[in-house]
Parts: C-alpha cells; structure tokens; sequence
C-alpha cells in the first residue's frame, strides 16, 4: 500500500484515461489544423505555469491529453499539492512543436477546472477542520454533463468525498421529494420497497424536508437521513431529535450552503454536508504554457 | 426569415441534441435504476422551477434530453428571456413518472451551467451597451472540456460572439506566442505561410504582446490583431497608433478582463474583447423539478 | 406506486434499452442483407414462441430490438411469468416482412438467455423458500462481457438480488484476497483506508477464508463479511461465532455454490448467497418466432 | 505457413482486440475504481489458474484486456490445449497492483465462457471422431448478443465450424422457414430469387422440415440443404434419398441436438452436424488469479 | 414476395441507415450552424433535381439523412430508374428551412455518388448484355474507406454483383497471390489449410496468373479461379482449357478491366468479371436542390 | 519552422489518425479473418507499388492503417511528389504476415483516392500557373460521406485550397441561393443577420446568379462574392464590374468547371475558382502491395 491515504491518481483506470483524452481532443480538434502545418513536428520544450493560488488537480487528464498527441511531461508540483498565488512552473512539456499547440487548450482548461473544483473543495474541508468538526465535507450530482468523472475526481483530490455517481446503479439509493411525490404513497410504504430493490449492497437514504419526515425516515429504516433546505437552528433541533431516536442513522445536510454559510451547518449531530458549489461554480484556476524559446529550453533542459 | 435577429434554437443540428441528449444520460444513468421500479410508468406532471436571477438559456438541450425519455415540455418562459429572483415556473414537464425522475438531473445541470453563462455574458453585453460601446464582447476556447456547444450555445443566447469554436478548423486562424516561439522564424514570414495554409476562407488573427508586435503583424497582412494582457492604458495607446497605420485591422482585446475591469478596456479603437470567465467561471443558476401531487397537477392542467 | 413490488422493466432507461437494441442488430446486421430484398418490406404476422419451461424474462430487450425495425409486439404473456414445458405463444409481432427476419434471431438470443438466468436465479430462491430461509440469493460480476446489464436485469426478474454491477463506481466497496495480497498491509489497515476511499455512501466488505479474518474483518468494522469457500460446516460454525460477536454486520456466503449443494448452506446466520453459476452457466431456454402464412394470421388477427 | 492447421489466434485482427478490451473494460469499470486508490500502481505478479478440465480458450481476447491496463502475461497453457481438471497455473501476470485487480474479473469472465464454448465443442467433435464420422461439427447464430465474435473464436478453438458469423452478409444465405413464409412464393421462385440476390460469391442453403421440400430445394438448386428437427430416423432416410438423387448437395442437420442425442445423427449422408447447444448452453470453466505475496511471487520469478 | 427480381431498398436494415445518416450529417455539421438561426424553422418546400443522364441510386441513404433533420420526401423517379440528360425532378422535400439546407448537401453527395456507381454498373451489364454475354458483372473492394456499403448498395442498384463485402468474414474465401506469397507454402498445400480454415459455408476462390497456377488450384479444389491481369488473348486460351478439365469450376477475370476494354473480355467460358472502376473511379452525378419560393411551392403542391 | 510552405503531414492530429485507421480496418475486417490463421504472424516483407502517374497522397493515412496492424512503413516517395507512369516502389512495409494482409486493401484504396484527388488538384492549379493567373484553385463540400477529411488533406497535398470543411462551424459563412429562398427577405436584410450571426471571426460569403446579385451583395458588405454558373464571359464582365465598384471583395467562381473549361474561367478579375470535380469525380491512382518472397526479401533487406 503505496501510502496511509488513498491515491486519487490511481482512481483513474488507464483505458478511461486514454478514452478520455481522445474524446477532449476530439472536440477542439474534429478536422484538421493548418497551424500545425506552420510549426512541424521538430520536438519543442514548454513550461506549464499556473498564476492564481490554490490546489493542484487534474495532472493525470492532462498527462494523457499531452501522451495521445506524443508530448512527456514531467511533474514540478504533485497532484493536490498547494499552489502559490505568485506564478509557478507546475511542469515541463516535451515533444513535436505541433503537438504542443494542439494538445494545450484542453490540457489548461482540464487543469483550469479541476484544480478550481479541488480548491473550493479544500477550503470547505478547511473550514470544517478549523472547528474541529469531525464530519465528512461532500460533493453532489451537480456537475457538468459530460466531465463528471473529472469533477469527482477534483472533489477526491481536495479531500471531498464525491458522493454517488450516478442516479441509480451507484452505492447509494436516495429517495427524494419526487420519488416520493411521484410514487404516491406513504413514506413507509416507498421505504420498503426501495430496500428491497436496492437490494443488500447498496445504503438507502431519504431526503426529508421536516423534522416528522426525517423521524418517520429513520424509523422506517434508511441509513442515511438527507436533511434538505433547512435553516441551520432547524437543522441542529431536527439532527439532536433524530440522533437521540436513533443514534445509528447517518444525518446529511444539504440545500443551497456555500463557503460563507457553511460554518453555521457544522453541528455535532450531523455526519455530512454536502455541497452543489463545489462543482457547479467553482470558478478555474489559471493555468498557462509557453514554448521556450531556443536559448531558455535548451540551456536549462541540460541542467535539469 | 423568423425574426431580424437570429435564432439561437435554430443553431442546434437536431441530430447533435439527440446525440448528446443520449450521452448526458448515459453518464447519469450508465446501468439501471431500482428507483424507477419503485415509482413506475405512470404519468406524472411536475414544473420546472428557478430561484435565480439571471438568462434562461439551455431549453433546447434539456427539451432534448426529457424528450429521450419519452417526456414533453411546455415551456413558460421563452429562452433567452430575464429570470427574476423569486422562484418562478420556468416550464410544465409530463411522462412517465420513471423518466421524469431519469432526467431529473441532467435537464437541471444543462439549465443551470448555460443559463450561468448566458447570464454572465448577458452583463458583460449590458456593461458595454451601458456606455454605448459598439464593439462585439466575445467568448474563447476556454471551455469545459467535451461541454463546448453547449456553453458556445449560451454565450450565443447571451449575446455575446461564441468566438472560434475549434483549434485549427474553424473560421480564425490565430497565431498564438506559442505558435510564433514553436515555428522559430520571424512573425512576418510565420504569417506568410498562415496565410497561405489557411487558405481564401479563413480570417488571419496574431497574438501580440506589445505595440512593436502589433504594427508588425497588421503591417504583414492580420485581419485580426489581438491584443493580450496589456494593461488598459497601454492597450489604448496601441490600438490607437495600431488602427490610425492600419483602420481595416481589427484588434481584441484579452486577458483577464472580467465583470469588474471590463469598463477600464471598453475604448474606441478596441473591436472585440474576448473574456474566458464568460465559460470558465460562471456561476450556475439555481433551478429544481418538482413532481406534482394528484390535487395540484391535476387540477391545474385542466385550467391552462 | 404501480405495485408493492418494484417493477424490473421500469429499471431499464429507455436510452439504454435504445441504444444496446441498435448494437445488437448491428452485431447480426453489420452490412446489408440479400435476404430482406427477397421478402420485402410488406407487413406481415409472426407469432413469438417458447418450448421451455422457466421463467419469461427479456422481453423488453426484445421489444426494444424489434422497435429498432419497426416492428410492434403484443405480449400474451407478461415479464416474470412462469412459462410451461408446452410450447406457448408469449407473442405477436407484426411489421415489415423483412424486419421480422431482421430482428427475430437477435431476439431469441435475448429471451433465451435472460430467460435462462432468470429461471436458474428463480429455482434458487424457490429453494430457499423451500426451507424457510429468509436471506437473500443474489448473483455475481461473474457475467458474459458486454451483456452484463441484461444478465443483471435477469436476475431481478428471477426475484435475485443482482449484487454489486461494476467494480468500484457501485453501492458496495469489496475487498477480496487478492487486494488484501496486492496491498501487502494488515486487514486493519487496509479496512481503514477502505473506509476513507469509499466514502459515507458505499458500503464495504470484506472477502475472507478463515474464521480469523471474518472476526478481524467485522471488528475492523466491515458491513458485510464475505465467506468465500468454506465447507457447509465450516460456515456455519464461523457465521454462529461472528454473529454473536458483531450482530449488525452481513454475512455472506460464496464459492462454486449450485443448485444442488445451495440446501447445505442455507444457515440461520447466513444473510446473502451469491451464486455465480446464476449467470455463468445457465442453459438457454428455447425460443422460436413463426411467421404465419396468410389464412393463419390473417383470419386470426380479426378476433383478437 | 506457421502449421499445417490454422492459428486461431491470428485469426484476431488486432484492432478488434483492442477495441474489445477497451469495452469490456468500460462495462465492468465505468467510473473511477477507489479500490485502485489502496493498492497504488507498484508492480506485483500473480497466477493465472484453472480449477476445472476443459479446453483453454480465450488466450488473445484476456491478454489485450491486460495489455490495456499496462499488465504483461506469460502463457504456461498454450490456446486450445487440455486442461486437467486439478488446478493448474495457466499464465504468470505481471503489472501495476491497482491494474491487476482492475482487469481481472473481466479476463477471468473471458476465459471462463471461451473455454466453456471451446471444451464442449471438443466434446461434440471427439464423439463425431470416435465413430470415425467424417462430416463437420458446426455452432449457430444462436450466442450472446454482443459477444459473437468471442464464441465463434471458441468453437474454432474447440475444432468446430463457427458457421456463419451474420445473417445476410456473411458467406452463406441461407433461406429459413420464415423467408418462405414470408415470401409467399413457391420454394422454387424463391430460391431462383435468391440466388439473385446471393451473388456468385455466397453459397445457397434451404432449411427444409420434409423429404419434399429437400428434394424440391435441392432440385432448385441449393447448394446446402438443411434438414430440420427431423428425427434421427426420417434424416437418415431422407439424407439417402437427397444425396442418391443430388450427389453434390451437401446436407446439415440441426434441431435440438446436443451431446447426448449427436451420436443418433452422425449418419452416412450427413456432411454437417449444427448444434446450437455449443454457444447458448456451455457451462463456463471456472479461473481465478491469485496475486502472490512477496515471498513467493519474487523468490519464484527468479528461477523460472 | 413484391416482384421477382430483389428490392435493393429492402437490403438496407433500418438500424444502419439511421446510424449512417447522423454520422453523415454530423461530419458535415459538427457544430452548430448559425446559417440555420436564419432561416428558422418554418416548414419550406423544395425540389431535388439531377441534371445528368444516368441511373437513380441511393434514395433510401438520402432519405434517411432528410429523416433525421425532421424532413419528408416523396419520390417522382424510382430507386434504379433511368434519368434523362435534361433537368428533372426526382423528388419534393417538405420540412423546416433550417433543417433543409443543414441535409442538403450530404443527401446531394450521396445521390451523386450513388447513382455515379450504379450508372457505370449498369453501363458495363449493357455492353454484357448487349452481346448476349451471360455471365456476372460484378465490383471489387476497391472501394472508399467508410463508405463501402453505400457503393456495394450502388453495384446492386445498377445490376451488378456487389462481391464480397470484407476481407475474410464474407462469402467468398479469397487466396491472393500475396497470400501465396506470406504462407511460403506450395499452392495445393495453402488451399487444403484455407478450404478447413473456410468451413463448408464459404465457397473458396485462389487468385492465378498463369494457365499452370489456375490448372493447379482448379485442381486443387477451388471453387472459384480468379485470372488476374491476362490479356483478353491469354484469358480465352486460359479458360477454355480450365473449363474443359475442371467444368464446375467458376472463372472469374480481372485487372484494369473498364468501359471500353470490356468487350474484348466477354468470352463463352468466363462466368465472372470484376471491375475496381465501378467504384474507384465512377463520376458523379449532378444533384441539386432548390427551394421554393411562395408562389412556387404552394401553387404547385396543390396540383399534384 | 520546418520549411516555408506549410507540411500538410502535420495537418493530421495523432489522434485522428489513430481513429479514422481503426475505423477503416473495421469495415474491412468487422469480424475475424480465416485467411490470417493460414498465413499466421512470422514477419514478411512487401513492397507498396504504383503504376499510374500522378501526385502521392494519403502516405500518413496508409502508415497509420499499417501502424495499428503492427507494421512499419519506409516511404521511398515522399507525399506530394510526382510518381512516374511506370511501376514505382513507393514503399517498404514490414510486418507480421497477417498483419501485412490485413491492412493491404484499406491501405491501397486510401493511396489510390488521396493520390487521385491530388492528382487532379495538382493539374487544376498547373493549368492556372501555365497563364501565369495568380488566384486560388479550391475544393468544395462535395466529397465523398464520412471521407471528407482525407479528401480536403489530398486537396492540400495537390496545392489546392480546400475550402470551408464543414456547413455552419467552418470558417466561411456562405449563404447560397437556397438560405436566400428559405429565408425569404430581401438579400440586404439577410446578409445583416448573417453577419450578426456570422460574428467577427468568420468571413461572409454570398452565392449570386446575376450581376445584379452580386452588386448587391458586395454592397451589403459581402467579404466574398460567389459567382455562381456564370458563363465564361459573363463571368468576367461582371468581375470587372464588380471589382471597380468594390476593390476588396473576393470573387469566386464555380459551377461545372472541370480541366478542360478551366482556362476560359482564369481572368484577371477573379480570385477563387472552386472546382467539385476535384474530389467528387477524380479518378483512383492504381496501386499494389507485393510481398516479397524469401530470396528477394531478405537478400534487399540487408543492403539497405
């Protein structure tokens, strides 16, 4: 075991990588690129800077971007490191002069935005440990279509967890206002079948907007009792209550909590909060590269 | 012709809303789902809500994407239209009960991320007209990856120009300072071959740094010089001495520009100003479903 | 709620259901078929039958495949019925003479296997019944490459539990051997950053072949203990220990466990019996499709 | 010409294999695995075993998943050889720790259901040799959606004819009851149709349930007449009739057979035995990997 | 059975022509299309008109394409019919603007190269038939890359044999000389391996350049003996000794056959001949379309 | 910066490359390949040949085909030189015998249709350069479904421009007689919402029919000016007239012009002239692949 904490590069399997980086390039490169025929394919050397402060996310999607047009990279800064507010070179780039070109707006921008969804991430989990609360700070399915592995993957990097991935085949089985609304029946009633669809490997939880919802949630045997849109008093009154029935049950609080309300929802009876704006409106980091020019790249390639 | 203004619906192929309507769910839903065992096939009404203020931008994608499973929305708000900040019935949506809940999710995620961009670019526009400057307030490649037409789409509904949509095969030919530092020849003999390998149909444009820079590459022959990470008085002092030599020249302006110091490069010689945070780091709008009970959906429907 | 039972077809997303029926006839289909310009595209009657006795499962599959071609099918028996050793019509297809012969061989492929897996996965719980025991049969990653969401779905139809779909990204962490040998640290520890891998959502288990694990796994805190390959009375010796030791975890029972040994492990302390053999070897059931002459369906379909 | 016999194996092309991997993959591992995370990617060896007796198939399909995940195997069983039923190493694997456990359900569910298809195609060939019968065992179109090619490569594996591989474009046209049906023609025009429509590349065959239609269909002209559901009686009796009166015709019986029946119809006139028993009823051979501990996966690799 | 002779529409299984047609579309419009925010939506009339004399082929494919944009067409000039050297309307298309232009010049290049083919085709069975020639024109796989259906289709549209389909799982096994070549083998040996490796369901042909090698695999067992590049001289001489040793044998002629030196290959013992200019180098045909104006449209509509 | 002229080798981005040759094999080779299993893996030697004269195009297509079959490619000609009427060695290809095989026939067409196009490209623009006319020979969109990329790479090869890629995305926005017929409103009108819709990076072109047309357009600020069917003398008449009035348009020329009526379209007054025939009727290059035998292979292989 490589390390005491799991390794979120790991995470990643190789054929999604490539899969991945493919599809990425795909997008901002569909036909061919006459610019490419300008530079040619003699190899070049770049510097990948980053300008604004934060967490380091993403290395490993655009280490495959680079590897699919035939670029190496080498590592400055390590995946989830901090980085500086003031300009730092994260990495060096290798390879066809062309390659380059075509590979860097979609590296940046998956370094853009996965290093912003791991920094708002790290900075909730901040302020959660600067109380000395002891919970888990979460993500939710409020992602991008299309870049959810990679936004969850930021969230694992910023010491988030990522919650369930998908609606239905995930770990866990959330019954929300709607299902509840649209299966037309009591709560008890919905529970039960639920279980028994969700079968023996998979949590079962209930989104309740009230104290009565949560009790009868709890009771009716869901392990995890999502608290949704409540004020921060009604949340720590409802969680005591619930707690003190029923101390096994797992209590998440959600609905609209941002970095600045977020110190309010820490309270000793709830387990998780989990957060939409971790990946909805996280805003990117700056990243950069530039081509060295003959003099820079190849003097201080030899002293490297 | 529908209106004297384009129409932004209009610009999405309908075989790509199909194609990516089927891919977004597939992220969400990859295997099935006992949830939808729980509540069935039966008909069920619900109403799109959002909390935000803002633009509603993104109807075609989610219409698409309730449409794959086999439910029908009535809009009530008309894209590209103002949202205000009390909650507000966006749209009725009726189906299956299973299938309003399938795409629960990514119909909101879709509206939430392009009503973001179309509203952040909405205010760029509106800062702009606010001090009757008659340029063009442009988007760039710095999107999410494999989400671009979407949040081109929004900057479209926005008002904003979505600017290049791909690398090296769309409208613009751009030459970067990479492209410049990887060809390793002079701007004026890189521009001659761009010229010649992006052919009759392409506008020319070229990165320029300084003012050295920028009369040099309208002297060769730029359609479009676009003027990076100047401050604003020098970038006015530029763009004039640039458009006096050279009035058919058009020239960007980029770098950094947000909400905030838009107004300090709003000047008379500057055409374009092209700003990343349009797509990077918009905000997400706030926007729910609700499933209606058999009093209220019914009930109501009848009356409409 | 359709019923207090949840509904198997509703689990399947139609996208889903669209997209592996076009694969599916594209597998039999990949370039035209001389065939179908002999027979042509005039509407013709088949009637879809089986000669087996089990369970019916698949027909969605089939539906969806025989959409694709347009044509339509009239269930005469419903999803999960038992079908008996006489041959019986389970339905009606009409469309295009060619696509009947388009889609038929495809869709006997799919009733045959998901009505193998779910009659085989039916005898096992009928076995259980049999003898009172209240636990839950359920099936195992052990499927056909590629098919694995049809195999699963079958097993829901045949009342299985289909267990975990995909290795990491589902409802349930499980760590076997093989991962306790790959990260070459103690159980504990390894449970531990498990835990932390996992997050709040995911359930975890651990795969064991002694009594000593089992006791060490459920103290490390594991939901479900795993007993992989212990003789009948091995088991149920170690499952009397755990249980009174850690009363809340599940215990479940595997390896090359079939039909006929399924009795001997059937225990009061064991919770899950998963089976592999429930999808890795179950015999097809025999399914044929009749196209009738013109005095046959015609005259019958009027006094349908 | 590396033997006198054709190489299976080759017949793979490689970009199917890859392509192959990579989906088998994406299904079992949709979205990032955190039991990687624990693991790390240092290197670690494991053992390839087979616990049941049987054919070994599914070599080249179970090392390109594998080789997509960075492992290298070392086959110790060549493809196509016996296995005994004693638990035997097949292959050494070497690579990543996280990539080992990453691929091995997916190759274990590969070898398993190719060498099951293999070893009972064997099984049908030797009971055809054993009675000195010179004709050709052959499987059908009756496999697993989405997963023909795997159980075509095995029956060739096993040392049966995979038959065709698709139903219109492949080698044969083969008319059905359903085309005559369907048709609703006299056998003969149909059959002068089709040779039309067949080309001069593609041989002609005719199912045919009677001694009549034989007669007419090889009268017509069919290259294959095949007798189906026929008893073992009337086939013999009716292969006479044909083969005396069209010596050149060659006739296939299918229906039903399977191991136990096959010797009934190994007749004199008969050139072709086609059992679908041989892919949609084979019972998968049971394989498992075993990652070594330091101890012996080191210690053991030197020496070999 | 709608006429004696084949359909060719009927060949094309619909899951294709949908998976073609938005492939198609989607090279040609990747992104979106601000031409079409013009237009709008609103339903237009247009005529697709030829202008070149011809045969009329690829309706279904285009079709499709119109299909998927939301368009309907009706068909003045039948698949496979004659077009005049005048301007004629082949069809009416009805559908919203925008979605006219964005299927306009797919369903236009697929006219023209269609009927480009099958023009040539029908040319070449012309001159056969015009000398009471009663052998087989047939096409080869010198095909376009990804568009081999459509041309295969083509050469059955203008009455010629479409050959095989692909390299080795169609019909026809076919030694090439470079397949004699890698297997290092003696002729007679490589067609024994081939015709096992081929099963009983290929018919077997062997490529021959001299009379010896064609008596050789005549004798060998092929079914077919393909003389490749004999001058006509050589051919007649060749064949007629082949045929009157090996009567059952087919011969097949090719090698830079076209148009013109056609005739001098048309002799009483050759069955086949296999031409790569049906689809290498066929000239298209001139299709447009033409949108109506009020007047025209509407008026005209009514009176047909 | 390579050389002065753009490297149109470097046009193609890696990872298209890799996913058009996988594409174009798999329509050869969808399923396995008895033939490969004769020849088996062992490494051979083969020559890639042609025996027409004209223009080398596609060499990064075939190396990519081989490459993904496991072969290496040695080019003796370089792309875009002149091959000679005689038979020429464009080529060594080494690799595993099934492999060579497999690739053979999608490596020769993609030689054979590039090398045409470029071909007649290259004589298109000699004609042009023979009077001493300074414009710009096009392509146009009328390329061959799902091949357009390979045919606008071999436009570039043969010195022609290829023109827009794509309908609405590319660089060119161009309204044809049919947008102004859909869109009906006055040209004026139109060509103000293009340009809106158009934004400032793409060039607006407009089709005209008459001079009246074209005046119009050009003082509607059209950047092109598309002369559309124009004869020879009308076609230069209006050019003057409109290139007096409005010295900065570009004026383009199609319809119908081939190589022969080519030179009565080159004046003095026209910049592009824009020939379909150039991808949509070109014909093939003839090429071969040969595989050496063992004495001729081996014995070269070591001079070399």
């Amino acid at each position: 075991m490589a390390a005491s904490r799991p390794d979120p590069w790991s995470f990643l399997p190789p054929h999604q990588l490539q899969a991945m980086a493919r599809a990425w390039l795909d997008e901002d490169a569909p036909t061919f690129d006459p610019t490419s025929g300008i530079i040619g394919r003699a190899p070049r050397l770049a510097q990948l800077l980053c300008s604004s402060p934060g967490v380091l996310a993403g290395s490993p999607l655009a280490e495959a971007v680079f590897g699919v047009t035939g670029c190496e990279v080498t590592w400055r800064v390590a995946e989830g490191s901090p980085l500086p507010p003031q300009r730092t070179v994260v990495a060096e780039v290798k390879g066809p002069g062309a390659s380059l070109l075509l590979a860097e707006r979609v590296a940046l921008n998956l370094l853009g935005r996965c290093s912003g969804v791991a920094t708002v991430a790290a900075k909730a989990v901040s302020v959660a440990q600067g109380v000395q609360w002891g919970g888990v700070i979460a993500g939710t399915r409020k992602t991008t279509p299309g870049f959810r592995l990679a936004e969850k993957y930021a969230l694992e990097v910023g010491g988030a967890d990522p919650h369930r991935h998908v609606l239905g085949g995930g770990g866990l089985l959330l019954l929300k206002d709607n299902h509840l609304a649209a299966a037309r029946a009591p709560l008890e009633q919905v529970v039960e079948v639920a279980r028994r669809a969700g079968g023996f490997t998979r949590r079962l939880g209930v989104e309740c907007s009230t104290q009565g919802e949560a009790m009868a949630a709890a009771g009716a045997g869901a392990d995890i009792v999502l608290l949704d849109n409540f004020t921060p008093q009604e949340l720590h009154a409802t969680a005591a209550v619930v707690k003190a029935a029923h101390p096994r049950v797992t209590l998440e609080a959600s609905g609209g909590i941002n970095l600045e309300t977020l110190p309010q929802f820490l309270g000793p009876h709830i387990d998780v909060i989990s957060m939409g704006c971790l990946t909805h409106s996280a805003p990117a980091l700056d990243f950069s590269l530039r081509v060295l020019s003959p003099g820079e790249g190849d003097g201080d390639e030899g002293t490297r």
